[in-house]
């Protein structure tokens, strides 16, 4: 557990629908605001450690200089 | 501009609510659904290459393997 | 698809010469240009939503501030 | 503030000893263990929003994805 | 073998404890002053072709722009 | 000076074309095989530190990871 305030801009929250587990990543599905689910692709001890399971809420975390803009 | 479909599995749609340049680097806000802002930072001659202004139409792109999970 | 501009600076076309699925990554080698190749680490679903065969014209995406430089 | 437990594999105590702000961005010095430096670069906003200056206790997060591996 | 200076300003010394191989990707544990461990995920390939074993003597090489600041 | 083996696997020969300093970031200019330019964005201390000017023989690394792909 850690108490602290991020660097990282982007702060989303949302809930895990799914997760698959492979040899070594893990791809996790959150669900951060109908219709929007964000695909996130951790190793797979991350996954084990903080136990993802469905329907935990969970926030996603992304540093501002990996978004690419389009247009 | 480009006909093709992305990798990058996580495209949020928003709209930039602001621009700030910086002699390398741009900041970029961009609103992708109320009240959620996606920041974020690219360089400089892509903000002026796209032309990205107030109440622009974007694309918030991000690669799937650069989320973190917090829980 | 997608018909939009992106901010990422490096966008090389070449063509794909080998697609390896794991049980969540792919790696996607393409031949940019004579006798460089790209490898490019993406999820499985993505080298499967867009269907990445041997010979198929692609491009690789780079955002500038993903590049180190060794000299 | 934020209480919860990071997929991030790779936290790295450690003390501010620069901070160096430009227009966009900014370069923080944080020494992790004597000798070791970790530069960080972060939006400049993101330095004044958690107020960093030199003798600030923080940690160095880092995905593991983003290590390169050099032998 | 390469002879050169990086611009990646992270460089972490260290040896390898552990390396876990999957289809696409390996995991690999580099303790870089204990009690710290650095948690890698690099291509399968990049370990067989780097030979990693436990006991390596190695680097851990970060960009300053993928460090994010805990506080 | 390094003399390592990398695990990043694509590294890319080029001449430096053109550097533009900020206050803490630098983008460098690469040209990798006529008429393909890389644009690296680093700090603007490595760019001092490697000494970056135009026409250095130069190598642009890119982790795998970070490569997105579009078909």
């Amino acid at each position: 557990m850690i108490l602290m305030e991020l660097s990282a801009r982007n702060q989303l929250k949302g809930k895990v629908t799914n997760v698959e587990l492979g040899a070594v990543m893990a791809n996790i599905k959150i669900e951060v605001s109908e219709p929007s689910v964000i695909t996130a692709v951790i190793t797979k001890e991350s996954a084990e450690r903080l136990g993802l399971t469905e329907g935990d809420d969970v926030c996603a975390l992304i540093k501002s200089t990996e978004v690419i803009v389009g247009k």
